[in-house]
């Protein structure tokens, strides 16, 4: 029997969601407390990794039992013994075909920012900047919008043969009193993606870059070109759709 | 030269206000801050106390220094010593007279709710509780308005000669999409007396307790007369108003 379930987290305390040796991520967590629902050892398969300090909302797995559960005990369960910032929402049965990864057709990530002022209470899960020129910002966006080499944009240490051309279906800044809300949906992502636009979003809106630098590091290709990478406690796994 | 100061705090990972000893506290952090800061040790006074995990939006405290230091300054020098989960807003410099505490014409807490599933991103900032009937719980909100002995909804330890006659002028409730907003203004608070308020305010929405419960309470005037305390991390220290 395949189950997917939903996942949502807050990523502050985990060295993200992959499992490294006994590092606390979110992949150790789950599996632990599974293991202590079910008495054995389950392997889960995640939609993708969400790096060090980054948010979920709707983070997706699934994972094969060989038994079957009632998906409403086994949401119960393995939240009886997660800690308190990893949470399943959901749980359904699915067909064996359906791969978390593999059947995404497209995900969503969010970026927040605190425009307003600096606050304890929110700090962790979106950063202060201030001083921010919004039009810049919302102008330079729109050129995130279509199939692009984001190769730019990866990781420096990305795998030379990893398929670096990938769409954006959609790239959207809203503005409200307080906070500013960066909405990225495409096919996938890859790793530092959001967090390497975000950054040179942030860096276009404080007017140390233009927006032609964002057409530079799609024509150029090459993810050591400077920019910054956007703080990590912003970006939220906002949903996969499939 | 006198200073009066405005805080915000995420109380989760401190044991209250208050100093105790060398567990975390916000005064200590505060204190320690300043010294660092100044060099020398300062005495803060707040407006009152906050509970184990109650957080705070606008604390005030005042303090006196020997010499005239621009309050900006202050501001800013105290914050860099500061853990981010405790922020000044603001330092103005002030007439000797005022007192943080003794000067305080009334208060403001809010408490939240989160009715709409838990959530690990937002569970140390407003407890999830299902299944309220929000009519009962805000007709149950009408009756703290006006001035009343509130011995019964105080600390259990509270000292015999303390003047538990208080006033209520505002107890509103505010029903969101997500989320329960609970108001209360008054002259000042007894210790717990907006948890106990609350916890009786929830069983109330939980139909296990009606409202007449709270009559009782007011005229019984014991504060062991059983009745839930509500959870310290949907509390906020809103405003102190002078």
């Amino acid at each position: 029997m395949r189950y997917m379930a939903t996942i949502s987290y807050d990523g502050s305390n985990y060295m993200g969601f992959q499992i490294q040796h006994d590092m606390p991520t979110i992949e150790l967590e789950l599996e632990k407390a599974i293991k202590r629902m079910l008495g054995t050892d389950i392997k889960i398969t995640a939609s993708g990794r969400t790096d060090k300090g980054v948010h979920a909302l709707n983070q997706i797995i699934h994972f094969d039992l060989d038994k079957k559960i009632n998906p409403d005990n086994l949401k119960r369960g393995i939240n009886t013994y997660l800690p308190n910032d990893i949470y399943i929402k959901n749980v359904t049965e699915v067909s064996d075909d359906f791969h978390a990864r593999f059947s995404a057709k497209s995900k969503e990530y969010r970026y927040y920012i605190n425009i307003n002022e600096y606050d304890p209470l929110t700090y962790k899960y979106m950063p202060f900047i201030s001083n921010l020129d919004y039009e810049l910002m919302n102008e330079g966006m729109k050129l995130f919008v279509g199939t692009h080499d984001f190769k730019g944009f990866a990781s420096a240490s990305i795998d030379k043969r990893k398929d670096t051309i990938k769409t954006i279906f959609k790239a959207n800044m809203n503005i409200y009193d307080d906070k500013l809300e960066f909405i990225f949906v495409g096919t996938s992502f890859l790793k530092y993606q959001v967090r390497r636009m975000m950054g040179l979003i942030i860096e276009i809106g404080r007017k140390k870059e233009t927006k032609e630098k964002i057409s530079e590091v799609f024509e150029k290709k090459d993810p050591k070109i400077s920019h910054k990478v956007a703080p990590s406690e912003g970006l939220y796994l906002y949903n996969v759709y499939y």
